[in-house]
């Protein structure tokens, strides 16, 4: 593992990372999105059947060796000129690359701020098809059910499909989400 | 987002990123591994009934911080002063940085470097507990099923249990993993 805050002093290193991202951020793109924000989002906002929209994300052939050079160094993600003359004619990030990214999307426009409790877990994690350099990503989510806890009434489990698609509207990553959220107020739904 | 290879000029960047690692090599704990390591490591080396583990990964505060303020930043991953007084009382890692790590072990030790073809997914991704700074983790894999495919007999896919384990024996996250991988001798088996 060779892990970027050893490569020189901690401190230095985190004051670095935190200049401005001089990409545009991301934004709602579909025509609909919560009523609330994420700063006022509880149980109750999230209805089933709502179908949302958030990007763009882009990942660079620098990130891609980076997170596979620390995390999943298999020749498909570190190796270019192996990856050339493999299965996809080039270099793929990792499958935790592209669901990290993902979740950067559902933490920064989906997830409440201030209710969000805990996740259970993730099911039917998939990626039917490579995210390459230059691959500029949107997140869908489509709301799949909202029920509120039988053994503790001030939160509620949300299950959320998501999915991450390219600008040729392709999935490369799917998954069900379970979150946790607490009620804005508890009893009422 | 704040990825580290737009902090400064990325090839610096990726040089000062290939620096050895001062911690200690991850190996295989468990008694008994794999009859052959990956560089010859096939479909047919995966027998369902096996155990193996390998480690150890430490994660470090600047570490955690750093994943999440890149991928998941919700205040329980970033921010050490509001992590303190929620329910975990202190800072716990993101859970894709926990995947993430498992990654490592999994292609590190378990996964063939020559027969790998592709993973078709994840399931059942699980947190039970929380990873913290300083938690030093283990991965144990349990090889549920290996079935040769029948379209293209010169493969097979391998389900795997997944499970990292904290010093204290905690299961900080479990999940099933399914690979395809290359048959040392085609239609053998």
């Amino acid at each position: 593992m060779t892990p970027i805050v050893k490569a020189g002093p901690p401190r230095a290193m985190l004051a670095l990372m935190s200049q401005p991202d001089p990409r545009a951020p991301t934004r709602t793109l579909s025509t609909s999105d919560f009523r609330v924000p994420p700063e006022d989002r509880y149980f109750e906002d999230y209805l089933p059947g709502a179908v949302y929209e958030y990007g763009y994300l882009t990942v660079t052939e620098a990130e891609i060796l980076e997170f596979a050079r620390r995390f999943d160094p298999q020749p498909i993600h570190v190796d270019p000129e192996f990856a050339a003359a493999g299965p996809f004619g080039g270099l793929i990030a990792s499958g935790w690359h592209t669901a990290s990214m993902m979740m950067r999307l559902f933490a920064d426009h989906y997830l409440s701020r201030v209710a969000s409790l805990a996740s259970p877990g993730i099911d039917e994690l998939r990626w039917p098809a490579p995210v390459r350099p230059g691959d500029q990503l949107r997140l869908r989510t489509t709301i799949m059910e909202a029920r509120l806890s039988r053994s503790k009434p001030d939160r509620g489990l949300v299950r959320t499909q998501g999915e991450l698609l390219d600008s040729g509207d392709r999935t490369v990553l799917s998954l069900l989400a379970m979150n946790l959220l607490g009620c804005r107020e508890p009893g009422s739904r």
